[in-house]
């Protein structure tokens, strides 16, 4: 499993994920553009399932993996074909890049050796957004990658309209022209710097299947760049969909230079973060051009998005002095300190057009922050919070003139019956731009479980049309995660994407429950396995009491043993009762109804004839269908 | 932590849950009941907070626990003073009642040392349940005992309106005559058999406290005694509220007999698992005068409440042929095929009120069990399903009429968008019956997780008004849970009651979120830990990454380190921005205002001036507030 990449210092988790294969799979357009999808193939000539990938070529057994090189640049070639961009001398890296002590050259890890030393812009004049294309009728291979991945085995499925989407417009076919719509109205995006060429494009909106995001990245405490690198591929292995890096320590340029050229999913920072890094710890003596330099950096090492907190607005912070847990974003009261320090506005704020401006010269979408969400439950909902999100929705609108892409992080800590309201404002404060929200935890007695106070928020809220849930670890309030925690948030986290999918009425998201469902009913452990989001811990645990290989296929397993199973009696029964029986007894509608005397006695000889029958057939009692014909309905 | 008993061959933990200390309130009727709690005491001056308390004399370090004499049995007196019960020779055990091969003596623990001669029932013509009285005006003792316990700190605590119960009663103040009125009109149980004079009464309703049950027992294929018992101290040290023992494998009666010798909480079973082993796990044989014996059996036992399955009438089971999964309850799957084989209606339909006559001798509570509850997202809200459910609550009023106590069983497997309808046909179908269900499972997918998928379900339906959550466990799907399993499918449910009784608005829910928020805050990271669900678990999170002692008093975590600590610098703010500033710059209905140029001078000039008293103030952001008022507004 954990292959160790034996020429360097940093190792990977590659190979398939058990029971499953990568596919390649042609858009429908025929453009040529290719989608990885996972296959997972099920045993007793069941249909293999197909499912949404983002693990990138690190489960393809026919890929090289070489992490000083970096991945494939894809999309580069889509890029240079649209002809609107040039290549220009990167900025150069400075020591304080990497933290005030400079790159730890002895005890870290080397820079990336692969750097590139042209990057791409903009040409002058031009814009490179996804939506500036979509705004102008253009399908990008981007939009056509979307379709595709979006769409999986939606063709193949019966259109399945069971669902409430609480008004979102979620089609019965994704195609091309649909995914440039939602990008030209602001409803979904697709961050894909241009100088991430490495990246497989994905879709965040209320109207795609809702997305996760994995958090890493080092602290000054804890934590060095290889284990960074590998946390971001063991992310996405399991599920990630975009994958912020959010280091604060030392190497932090280096860190992010690792990440992103290794990375096939989209990659979102804090540039405030760095920013702080390079005035050493002083909110105060933070200055636009230092800002601005921190975003070139970034853009051009490729950051797909920026968390850039510029609803912290300095009237806004006077709002959380009553609270009791203040301002918990770290993006957040930087900038209160900073507005309050020099009683000004915030400078994000103030240079947000000047920061649209870089935003759109590189195709970097905005993730605007919620410097003020709640930090606890007695501060969901408030006045601060609110403030902050309509100012997100004037922002919102000030991007969009520049055709650059935005979403909207969200809480944080929330009351399950206060979830609604934060997406019915997003919602309307932000003209639907998509929703990015931090859980909501919707209580705060469970350190240690926080990953799940927080799945449950998570589940509710992309339900009622959140578009990426930002995972919560294990770890949340306490410590830093591991390897371990990043697991269990990303599975906690695709099971409530997944459970909002569901609810939502996504048209092929049932299939694989039905999948599972049905080979738990046939005793298909193996398929039960491999179609988990985790197949070896359900292996793992199936076999804590019953680790027998037989066991695998044994219909039962050590929770109900031989006797009990319900599986196993429902299935000795299910031919037996077929749909003829069914209307014998009492039709549905009658359910309810008292039977009479003489209703009774036609019924009882029914089933006394239904008995007989049964004990004839060796009192087995599901039968197949074509020996049920002949016992007919008992009346 | 793990104290083993040395005399005996079962060891179970006690001892304080860290951090805690228990207490014993008198019932503000001065009738000397005295009620149980757990008090988390704090730093910093802040005041204690308590708990409700599941945990029974296990966490008393002044309790002397014996298993092998079992708990005291304080409830007899109110039993014995109420002239309506009288002594009798229990029935005899027979070897058949501990599994087809009778007791495993040998392997296995010995018989329960200390089983009574002599049983109590209600005097002929009497009846005992906790329902009867209650119509009759009767507040009893345990109803006294359930509104202290139910009220914890309510009495202190600022009213608190905050939620949406959706229809539910929550009164300010719990009063024994609400207690009494609820039982009466069968919204809440107190589930209390004579015979397990043990417990600590406890109440199961919609306008109560949300409830979880663990699920513990053997089967033919795994588990043994000790363990069992071992399990259920470590689950109600957690958290659990009640727990049902499922055993099916061998030494069935006298696993039972232990834990409810030892159990302060109530004890639920499902008798026809055991009248199965009776007659040798062929469902066909068993008759109800077998069923009748084992609740006779199991009653003088003294199991609080039966999950029966009434409602699988035979005109059902055709419903569940054309399921993906069928029938997936044991008892459901057992009483579909005794009804087929036989071409009848279930005995457990046609006897229900002969049931019934024995539930009020011994004041047991019906679980009405939800045999045709969906085992997957496929057959979420089916005909079967609420062809039942309308079933159970014919058979609810029925018990009524008896003034005997009952709950509904509810599923299973269900999408979030179907979880309301089960809640609202529920209570309409039932007649405000308690519900209790199994999670639900919002999705198929992730066995190994199932304690989080179904987590997401119990929050909501919690909220929604179900009375008791039955917790589902890590292996559920895949086998029998461990100590571990238990702990974690324990705690995973107690966030999700405590999130629903928080969405519910429960007037004193809050106070524990707020008083961990607030030691988060304030860097109290021991408090942090105590008035957290699993104060371990927090704990040696934090030190994996932060071990040093000196740690539990810093002011970051290995997180963000001491730079980027949010919640570190919001406090460096705290006291500047008292309440006058926030009127200074912006009035909040002003937010989304566009400022004048004449008025953004103004605000600058103002700003300036603040900016200058900052730099007086050595920079310190939030000021006391005394030293604040000489600042006054900018404008």
């Amino acid at each position: 499993m954990a292959d160790i990449n034996s020429k360097f210092d940093i190792g990977v988790t590659t190979g398939p994920i058990r029971g499953s294969r990568k596919v390649q799979i042609g858009a429908k357009s025929g453009s040529g553009v290719r989608v990885a999808m996972r296959e997972i193939d099920l045993e007793g000539g069941e249909p293999s399932v197909r499912v949404y990938d983002t693990s990138g070529p690190y489960t393809d057994p026919d890929a090289t993996i070489d992490i000083r090189a970096g991945l494939e640049q894809k999309r580069r070639e889509w890029i240079m074909a649209r002809g609107d961009v040039e290549e220009y001398t990167a900025r150069e890296v400075k020591p304080e890049d990497n933290g005030q002590l400079g790159p730890d050259r002895s005890g870290g890890v080397p820079a990336f050796p692969n750097v590139a030393k042209k990057v791409l812009r903009a040409k002058p004049g031009m814009n490179v957004s996804q939506m500036h294309y979509a705004r102008q009728g253009i399908i990008t291979p981007e939009m056509e990658y979307v379709a595709e991945r979006e769409n999986l085995g939606r063709e193949q499925v019966r259109r399945e309209l069971d669902g409430n989407s609480w008004g979102a417009e979620i089609p019965e076919y994704v195609t091309p022209e649909f995914v440039r719509d939602e990008i030209a109205r602001g409803r979904a995006i697709i961050p894909n710097n241009i100088n991430h060429p490495e990246t497989e494009p994905m879709a965040i909106g209320r109207n795609f299947l809702v997305k996760i995001n994995a958090n890493i990245g080092n602290s000054a405490v804890a934590s060095d760049v290889a284990s960074e690198v590998d946390k971001m591929v063991w992310s996405i292995r399991w599920g990630a969909d975009t994958v912020m890096d959010l280091s604060t320590g030392r190497n932090i340029h280096d860190t992010r230079e690792w990440i992103i050229r290794n990375s096939p999913v989209p990659i979102g920072t804090v540039p405030i973060y760095q920013a702080l890094e390079k005035v050493g710890g002083i909110a105060e003596d933070l200055t636009w051009e230092i800002f601005r330099d921190t975003l070139i950096e970034q853009a051009e090492q490729g950051v797909d998005y920026f968390t850039i907190h510029a609803g912290v607005r300095l009237p806004y912070v006077p709002m959380t002095a009553k609270r009791v847990t203040g301002i918990v974003s770290r993006g957040g009261s930087i900038m209160a300190k900073w507005c309050l320090a020099h009683h000004k506005e915030s400078f994000l704020y103030e240079r947000f057009d000047e920061i649209t401006e870089i935003m759109k010269a590189y195709d970097i979408a905005y993730s605007l922050g919620d410097g003020l969400r709640p930090g606890s439950i007695a501060d969901a909902n408030d006045e601060a919070q609110f403030a902050e999100l309509y100012t997100l929705g004037e922002l919102t609108k000030r991007a969009w003139e520049q055709d650059v892409q935005v979403m909207i992080e969200g809480p944080g800590h929330v009351p399950m019956h206060k979830i609604k309201e934060n997406m019915d404002k997003q919602l309307e404060a932000c003209g639907e731009a998509p929703f990015y929200t931090l859980g909501p935890l919707v209580t705060d007695i469970a350190p240690g479980y926080d990953h799940i106070t927080s799945g449950i928020g998570a589940a509710q809220i992309g339900w009622y049309g959140t578009a990426m849930l930002c995972y919560v670890t294990p770890k949340e309030h306490l410590g830093l995660p591991d390897r371990d925690d990043v697991k269990v948030g990303v599975v906690t986290y695709k099971l409530a994407a997944h459970a909002a999918d569901l609810a939502k009425g996504h048209p092929a998201a049932k299939v694989r429950d039905d999948a599972l469902s049905k080979a738990r009913f046939d005793f298909r452990w193996r398929d039960q396995f491999n179609l988990s989001l985790d197949p070896d811990t359900a292996e793992q645990y199936h076999d804590q009491t019953l680790p027998a290989e037989g066991a695998k296929t044994a219909h039962f397993c050590s929770m109900c043993g031989p006797k009990f199973c319900s599986m196993k009696i429902t299935q000795e029964v299910r031919e037996f009762a077929a749909k003829q029986n069914s209307d014998s007894y009492l039709a549905s509608e009658n359910i309810k109804r008292e039977t009479s005397a003489e209703e009774a006695e036609e019924a009882r000889a029914g089933m006394e004839k239904m008995s007989e029958v049964y004990r004839e057939k060796g009192e087995q009692l599901y039968l197949p269908e074509d020996e049920v014909d002949g016992v007919g309905p008992a009346q």
